[in-house]
């Protein structure tokens, strides 16, 4: 820290993403990519728009919105691009809360969602999930607070139905209700359709994991027109050119992928199941994940010493030092083959131990 | 606006980016791209990860940050990397600036300098250029505040030599000094190597201009690793990903490009020179700009009349419609062929008048 640096950060802690191993023979599980890669067109797409990277992107994406707007069934002013979700959230952050506006979140989540409010200092209003790591709608229920909601939520899985969602927006009529849905594609449902009847509903989406685009940065916003412009006014006020050219035209090429999309999300999902199965023979308790990862835990061994185990043995999963998740492991769902292997490891570690 | 937008932020006026034309026939001066494509390595090198984009970027660009060092004899640590620079000079901006720590800034110089302290509510302190658009470096001595100079500035294209800002530095020793160099590469000199000299020297540094990646996005901060380090817990706050693959890979690639570059500078300054003595011929009125555009301005017309007319003749330059500027315009240098059709048009708007 330098001696300039602004006293309103000093006690700022920074998100900590999941290592990047060095190493291409090392397992990762822990960043929750999509072990497909992107579909034949998207790889075209950006080969196709190398040669002209001397001129500025749309800042305002409109093809990339238009495509956007036909896909979810929207008009293109309900949907803003962002450089990745994170960058979308971080907006709506500054948009809807301020220091009189709290942000209400569960307390297990993305862990984001408390370092962009340390950040902006925004208060907190941390709300516990049950002891079973589900959320009870009711306790969101006339908050008039702004809210966001992981759906699926992240590290647990766990998803609420739609109407769910729909419910808290209608009982907080004064608070915008974020729904981050960066893994919904793997099993639970959109909240989208839903926009329609909520003005205060903000439908967020990222194209990092379904969509093979981790590497690109790619996430919508979408929502009414008027929370739209809100956050455009935001974005148009930090960095206007902030999707750059060629990850507009790969979203746009992706969008236009929907059998490769439905079919490598089936058998991701269709791996989660295998996985989940195969861990719950093994003693593991699992809950019943949406998305592209497990939450699981063993009685046999602490998890952060068999997250230690695993990077042993060249497998990278994700382990949160926080009390109420220090019992779990976050393990991506890769393809069957690379869960074969966690298993194998799994297995000997357990046994020697 | 919505009923949900944080009062903060309801008199924010955002920044306009230049048109983008619908119509590839237009000839586009006025967001100051660059008239060559990038270098053959820079376009294979996205081609070559278009089809990994499943993984997510290093988030801390290590590879970028170490050919960065090289070719600018840092470290690595003393860099990071943005998405553009305009999203470095948020984060420095909210790294050294707040409620307490006024911006100290030209009153004619880059608009976003004054939209970025509007979203952060940041005092600005607004120091006139001189009449003939110079900056008097003794007007910014002895203040102690965060100090931002464009060097060339923006829309002018005037330049300072690197001592008058290190000496600027050296009077500010409780301020960090921000040099905005998005331009320096068509005929200024840079303060990277005044860097070791002064802790409070922040020189930014972008790949949209000179480098041919506007539509990359790519921009280094640079710095003694203490300020870095402010920035990355910016940065690391807000979007670790901020910078995707595909730019990642396209920025070392152009590192290495030194023949393509320096000769496209030098074929852009040329023209740029030709171009001002035509104009010059022509009656017009040009600044001593050592950045990839003109500012010029014409005793014969309006400068808001003369933007339109052009426009009208399938020519977008820019036009500042504020107090100390609107008599001007600002021309980007593109081929020479390009600058003939200017000219070419010019002469007939003006004859026609």
């Amino acid at each position: 820290m330098s001696r300039y640096l602004s006293p309103t950060l000093q006690d700022l802690v920074p998100y900590t993403p999941g290592d990047i191993p060095r190493r291409r023979s090392v397992l990762k599980l822990n960043t929750n990519e999509n072990p497909y890669p992107p579909p034949t067109p998207v790889i075209e797409a950006v080969r196709r728009v190398a040669d002209r990277l001397q001129l500025y992107p749309d800042p305002n994406c409109l093809k990339l919105r238009q495509a956007a707007a036909e896909y979810y069934e929207l008009e293109p002013d309900q949907i803003m691009a962002g450089n990745g979700s994170d960058e979308n959230l971080f907006f709506a952050l500054r948009a809807f809360c301020d220091a009189g506006r709290p942000l209400a979140r569960p307390d297990v989540t993305y862990g984001c969602y408390g370092v962009w409010c340390g950040l902006m200092h925004i208060p907190q209003h941390i709300i516990p999930l049950e002891k079973d790591f589900t959320l009870d709608p009711t306790r969101y229920y006339d908050l008039n607070e702004t809210i966001v909601i992981a759906n699926p939520n992240a590290p647990t899985g766990l998803a609420l139905p739609p109407e769910a969602i729909g419910e808290i927006a209608a009982r907080n009529p004064d608070g915008v209700v974020i729904v981050d849905e960066a893994y919904v594609d793997f099993g639970a449902r959109s909240c989208v359709p839903l926009i329609r009847d909520h003005e205060n509903l903000l439908v967020v989406q990222t194209f990092s994991k379904s969509r093979q685009m981790a590497g690109a940065r790619l996430g919508f916003a979408m929502g009414n027109k008027e929370l739209i412009a809100d956050l455009e006014r935001v974005r148009n006020s930090l960095n206007p050119y902030n999707v750059n050219q060629m990850t507009q035209a790969a979203g746009i090429a992706s969008l236009q992928c929907e059998g490769y999309f439905r079919e490598t999300c089936r058998q991701v999902i269709e791996t989660r199941e295998w996985a989940a199965q195969e861990l719950v023979r093994r003693g593991f308790v699992v809950t019943d994940s949406r998305a592209n990862f497990l939450f699981a835990r063993t009685p046999k061994m602490l998890s952060r010493v068999l997250f230690r185990e695993l990077r042993q043995r060249a497998v990278l999963v994700r382990y949160f030092d926080e009390p109420r998740t220090e019992h779990w492991l976050r393990i991506t769902v890769g393809t069957k083959e690379q869960m074969e292997i966690l298993l194998q490891r799994l297995d000997k570690i357990l046994k020697e131990a």
